[in-house]
């Protein structure tokens, strides 16, 4: 085992971004307060107990039935601004790749490892199951907010890799409102060799 | 971040030992197989879509119900064997310390980071919330099978650090029998810094 091993801390971020994918859409529309339910967002195209698995999961037959660990998609705008100058953009907007929250003032924001908790100022929490690794049907997404840019479709994920944020689960129901702070927890991390 | 990140790899175990805690009790029985499903083990002291909060989670008050991501307790004899050896006494046997599986064949299971999947040979698939930081009950539970060693009470935490296994909830339901094999995925690593 790595020596490298980081006992847990603390950061403080805000939320400055709530979007809602309601129905089976993949886009998400800004609102000014999400419900967080043990089912994640009612109404929005990710929520449910359970999920179907997909391109994500190659070991499993497509749709099979698994637990809901990508209830909640949480984004950086710093990084998402990244991800457009990589790409060669103008702006690339959380709601194109179906983000939930966005938040700011958090470094690497994508990088925050698996176990984190994220306590909002409302009492909700959501517990990170890590980084959301980029897919094609993002790149398809945006590609389809920029004119002339048909590439971005294959070109979105190497250069929305770690910078595409994270994926989480209501760990403690609440309603988060737009401006409010939230106290993130790292937890223990090591290297496992 | 460090540039220590590691790309995922798996690795084979084996299941050798099944256990379930019937009803509220704390401790488990060996049983010949688990029948995993979205709730955990049926009839185990641990299962459930949700738990109440405990000492593990200072920040919110005693009793809150949050998503239960310690439905399933995996536990190595060869750490627990460490243990008893840092303890000073002849064996730990997982049903004290309420393990419900056991896996051979994997160095330092304890150490398998947040995120790691168990694939179980019948089906069934374990995503691991991380290590199961040891507390004073299971010190207890310890210190009532060793005559005159009430000492291991609180020397317990100490000495089960890192070795005390894993916890995680069920992705996948299926059953798990005695002797069938693990293929276990390591996912992707790195610091958060």
């Amino acid at each position: 085992m790595r020596s490298v091993r980081k006992k847990p801390f603390t950061l403080v971020g805000a939320v400055d971004g709530l979007f809602l994918a309601e129905g089976k859409g993949f886009e998400t529309a800004c609102v000014p307060g999400l419900d967080l339910t043990f089912e994640g967002i009612p109404g929005d195209a990710h929520s449910g107990a359970t999920r179907r698995s997909g391109g994500r999961e190659p070991w499993y037959p497509r749709r099979t039935e698994i637990r809901n660990e990508r209830q909640i998609s949480v984004v950086s705008h710093m990084e998402l601004a990244e991800i457009a100058k990589g790409l060669g953009i103008d702006r690339l907007a959380p709601e194109w790749i179906g983000a939930n929250i966005a938040i700011a003032g958090i470094e690497r924001l994508s990088s925050l490892p698996a176990r984190t908790l994220l306590f909002f100022e409302g009492g909700a929490t959501i517990k990170i199951d890590g980084d959301n690794a980029p897919c094609r049907k993002s790149g398809r997404a945006v590609a389809a907010h920029v004119e002339g840019r048909a590439d971005i479709e294959r070109t979105f994920s190497r250069e929305a890799r770690h910078r595409r944020g994270l994926v989480g689960w209501v760990e403690k129901p609440g309603r988060v409102a737009l401006g409010e702070s939230v106290e993130i927890r790292v937890p223990e991390q090591w290297i496992y060799e």
